[in-house]
């Protein structure tokens, strides 16, 4: 594009003083237009710099749309950038099975003080992987916080309805999990629809990677997991199970977005006794798509791939928010 | 706004299961909705979970607008948010005088190490103000790197001269800063114009307050802070400063924020050698139109608020992103 060109578009080229020091440090962008430099030294110099300043900030610019920056675009902010960095280089390398990427609402909990963590920072941010091994993270809340965020979901999707929005959808299951440990390491999970016993999976989970995110300024952190759910035949005996939960869960989904509200009951085989748990998870519904996402962005076209990271770290954002 | 209306114009209804089990925890959206419900106990259940779940998913929605989130909106990322507190907190209670707001790039430095600060994160934070008072700020750059971001500016200048941008103004200066003791606390700033010795501005300047963002992924960390600027008369004797410096100055401008790129040379009287400083800061160019933002937001419209933070901390993203 030609430059000369683009001044001379500009209508308020007029308010520049450019500088005739041509070789000064630092540069001027004069430097790009030797015509212009003979121009605006026919121009006699501003009264002051004051007044140059002055009228450079107070011109009217109603006219103009605003612009996100001075490039006229936005960058990803930190935090979504190191989240996208680690997701895309597991959705790019381990293309294997059937991938979960989800986020868990809940604390970082450090195990010396068996606490939540505590950093000497204000704002949400991504603990460094080589720390964060020495955390740990529980993904509970009490009864009248997901009671608090059933209500506000309940009412975003009625919002979610409108004419001109994505709608939400949302659904009611339950379900029993049960798992069977394998000769080998690891454990199969059957999971059945409480109702009507249908089949809903029989798959072996493996956990693939963490990623925490510290939020002090919120009553919860998050921490995001990427897991393998690979598909496997069902155990000879399904009523060994080394131990079962029942989960009741409201799942919503807004633009391939699932959040997921649930309370599980564990029975513990041998006290008799039940354990209720309360979590609140976000999770990207379509993993394949988010894949394609991936390379696109790798391969120049981050558009999508960025939507899609906003979108899920802004849904987080603000559930986080409803309990700050 | 009626709730049965919305729902009626919800034009993919009929593909939510509403579950007929009113009183199960969590609650379904149906409650809100009695009539609702009786209609969808008039529908058969869906054959699976699995099945319903994909329908959400796969149902084209490329007529609709992508939202930013499940609510249609975005919330201020808690950086921003952070930052925009901080602000707002001097604005509004701080009224007096010329307050300078400007964001200075360089390294928060540990005093144990007299090198960058670490902490086990990976994303972009506000350090806390109980723990920044025990750090220093380091505002200096390499003469390339200074280098760097003056061709970098040059090129965004001249692209937003572009049609249907708003345009960057520049301006390039020379001053002198000479500082006086006053004989109660603090310092006199006289700042003339090399060229002519036009009297720029007699000030004492106050340092209100500071708030430091971690940028371990980034070369350069910022730190904010807040000056008061109170005009005073000029010293007696303009001949005998404490010490003196000289700033070449690029500074820019695109939408009331000034960018400005300076090298400062500064003589010390009893050595005789000359020490040489690159900064770049970033800095809100009407603080008063600031605060009527900060008042608004107060009163309920934050609208204008959140845009002016958002577009001062992007365009500092925007200038750590150059070294990263």
């Amino acid at each position: 594009m030609d430059i000369k060109g683009l001044l001379e578009t500009n209508d308020v080229r007029e308010e520049h003083t450019f500088s005739s020091e041509a070789e000064t440090v630092p540069d001027t962008p004069a430097k790009h237009n030797p015509s212009k430099r003979k121009r605006s030294e026919e121009k006699p110099a501003a009264s002051s710099n004051t007044a140059v300043m002055s009228a450079a900030t107070k011109r009217p610019s109603a006219s103009l749309r605003f612009e996100p920056s001075f490039l006229g675009t936005t960058k990803m902010s930190g935090l979504v950038r190191v989240i996208g960095n680690f997701l895309q280089h597991y959705l790019l390398n381990d293309t294997v099975g059937v991938m979960e990427i989800e986020a868990k609402v809940g604390n970082i909990i450090d195990p010396q003080t068996n606490k939540r963590l505590v950093l000497p920072v204000l704002s949400e941010c991504v603990l460094n992987p080589e720390f964060a091994p020495s955390v740990n993270f529980r993904s509970d809340m009490t009864q009248s916080e997901h009671k608090h965020y059933n209500d506000f979901l309940n009412t975003a999707f009625v919002n979610a309805q409108r004419p001109g929005r994505a709608p939400m959808k949302y659904k009611h299951t339950k379900e029993i999990d049960k798992f069977f440990e394998k000769a080998s390491h690891g454990k199969v999970r059957v999971s059945r629809n409480v109702a009507d016993n249908t089949l809903m999976a029989c798959i072996e989970k493996r956990r693939i990677a963490d990623l925490f995110v510290y939020c002090p300024n919120n009553h919860f952190d998050f921490r995001i997991s990427i897991s393998d759910e690979i598909p496997v035949p069902l155990p000879k005996d399904e009523s060994k199970p080394s131990f079962s939960r029942e989960k009741d869960r409201v799942g919503y989904v807004h633009q391939d977005i699932h959040i997921d509200l649930t309370q599980t009951y564990q029975k513990n085989a041998r006290s008799g006794t039940t354990s209720k748990r309360h979590e609140l998870e976000v999770e990207f519904g379509n993993t394949p798509k988010l894949r394609e996402y991936a390379e696109s962005a790798r391969n120049g076209s981050p558009l999508a791939w960025e939507r899609v990271l906003n979108l899920f770290v802004e849904n987080i954002r603000i559930l986080l928010l409803q309990t700050a």
